[in-house]
C-alpha cells in the first residue's frame, strides 16, 4: 500500500490517500491539544502510543462484533483505515461524572451515574465544539434521525464492550468520545480513534488519571500514563 | 382573599401565602435582571406591565384549552395562582434562531428553523441555569421521563396557540421560556409567567425587539416596548 497525497491534517493525526480509492493512511502525530486548541504541546512518543492503543481497542471491538473504519496497524505511528465521510458529531458516553458534566450539573467528579448517558457535540472548531441536542442535529441537518439513533445505540454498545474490558485490566472507563463516518454505501461506521486522548480512564485502585486529563490538568507525564494503558492492554512501545 | 406570609422572593416576583391552602398571591416586581443576575436595574412600571400581559396570555391559553396555575388578576401588579411545586426545568421553545441558539450553532439571528425545537435548562442559579438534555434530567432525577414528555408536548401546544395569536397582532414569536409545577394531585401545570421577560417578540414589519433583549442589549426603553405588547394585546396600563 502506497502513501499518497496528504488529504487532511487534524490536531492529532494526518490523513493520506493510498493507491486504493476507499483506503486511507492515518499517521498519528505527537501533538497534544486541549481546551479547543488553546493549550498545545509536542510530546515525543504520544503518536506511537495512541496508534498502538487505538489499534488494540479497534481489534477488540471487531472481535466483539463492532465494526469500525480500522483495517490494520502498519507501523509504529500508522494505520490503514476505510475511507469514510466523517459525521460532524462527537458522541460522548459517560458512566461516571467528570469534566464538563460534573461542572454543568454540579455533580461531584467521580459520582457513578445511575445509567450510562450519551451526549452530542457539534464538531466545529470555530464554535468551540458546542454541546447540542438531537433537535439541534435535526435543525443543522448534519445527520438524519435514523443516523442519530444508530450513533446512540452504537455508543452504548461500545460502552458495553469496553467497560468490562477495561475493568479486566483494573481501569475504570469514566467516559469517552466517539466519532463516526459514512462509508461509500452510506453505512454509519465507527471511526477516528479510541485512546487516552478520547477516553477518561482511571486506575480502579488508586484513582490515578491514565488519560489526557494528565495534560489538561498538569498532573505529570502524559506518556508515562499512556504507557501504563498500553502495557495493561498487552502492548509494547518498543 | 388575604395576602399572608412572604413565601419566596425571586428576581421578578414575590410569592405570598393566602388564607386558602392551595392558592398563592403573586406580586410582580419592577426589577429587571439579565445574564444570571449580573445586569440588574429597577424599572418603574415593569411589574404592572408583566402582570397584565401574563394575565392576558394565560387567559388566552385557558380559552384555548391549556390550563395553568393562573386564577385571576387582582390588582395592577398582583395575581392569584394555584400553589404548585415548581419543577426546576426551564423549557425553551424556539421558532427562529436568536440569542444563545444562534451563538451555539453559528446560525444567523433571525433564521427561521425548519420546525419548532424544545430545549431544557436546569433552573439552578449557582450553576448559571445550564443547558441540559433529557438524559441529564433523568440523572438529576428532577422530573420523571413521563413528566418530561408532558413538558415537551405542552411546550409545543403553547407554541401552537401563541404563534398565530401573536401573528394576529403583528408580532413574531421568536422563542419563549416556560416553567411548570406539580399541583397537589401531582398533575403537571403550566406556571410562572409569559411576558416580554420570558418571550422574544419581534415586530413583524420593522423587526423591532419588543422584549427583554431591549434591556439585555441596551436598545432603548423597556417599558415603551412592553407597553406596545400590552396595547396590541388589548390591555391598558392605566
Amino acid at each position: 500500500m502506497e502513501k499518497g497525497q496528504l488529504l487532511y491534517e487534524g490536531k492529532a493525526k494526518r490523513l493520506y490517500a493510498t493507491n486504493e480509492e476507499n483506503v486511507l493512511f492515518v499517521a498519528y502525530k505527537d501533538s497534544a491539544t486541549a481546551f479547543n486548541g488553546e493549550k498545545k504541546e509536542e510530546i515525543a512518543g504520544k503518536g506511537v502510543l495512541n496508534n498502538k492503543i487505538t489499534s488494540l481497542i479497534f481489534k477488540k471491538l471487531h472481535a466483539a462484533g463492532i465494526p469500525s473504519h480500522f483495517i490494520r496497524q502498519i507501523s509504529d505511528t500508522e494505520q490503514l483505515v476505510k475511507k469514510v465521510e466523517i459525521i460532524p458529531i462527537e458522541l460522548v458516553v459517560r458512566n461516571i461524572a467528570a469534566g464538563s458534566l460534573a461542572t454543568r450539573l454540579g455533580i461531584e467528579e467521580g459520582t457513578k451515574l445511575k445509567r450510562p448517558i450519551v451526549e452530542y457535540y457539534y464538531k466545529d472548531d470555530a464554535l468551540g465544539d458546542p454541546f447540542i441536542t438531537t433537535e439541534h442535529i435535526d435543525i443543522l441537518e448534519i445527520a438524519t434521525p435514523e443516523e442519530v439513533e444508530t450513533l446512540y445505540q452504537k455508543g452504548l454498545e461500545v460502552n458495553a464492550v469496553l467497560q468490562p474490558f477495561f475493568h479486566e485490566i483494573g481501569v475504570t472507563l469514566v467516559d469517552f468520545k466517539l466519532e463516526f463516518g459514512r462509508d461509500e454505501q452510506g453505512t454509519v461506521l465507527l471511526a477516528d480513534e479510541i485512546s487516552p486522548d478520547t477516553c477518561r480512564l482511571w486506575d480502579e485502585e488508586t484513582k490515578q488519571h491514565l488519560d489526557k486529563d494528565v495534560f489538561r490538568r498538569n498532573l505529570g507525564s502524559l506518556t508515562e500514563v499512556y504507557e501504563i494503558i498500553l502495557s495493561r492492554l498487552g502492548g509494547f512501545t518498543k
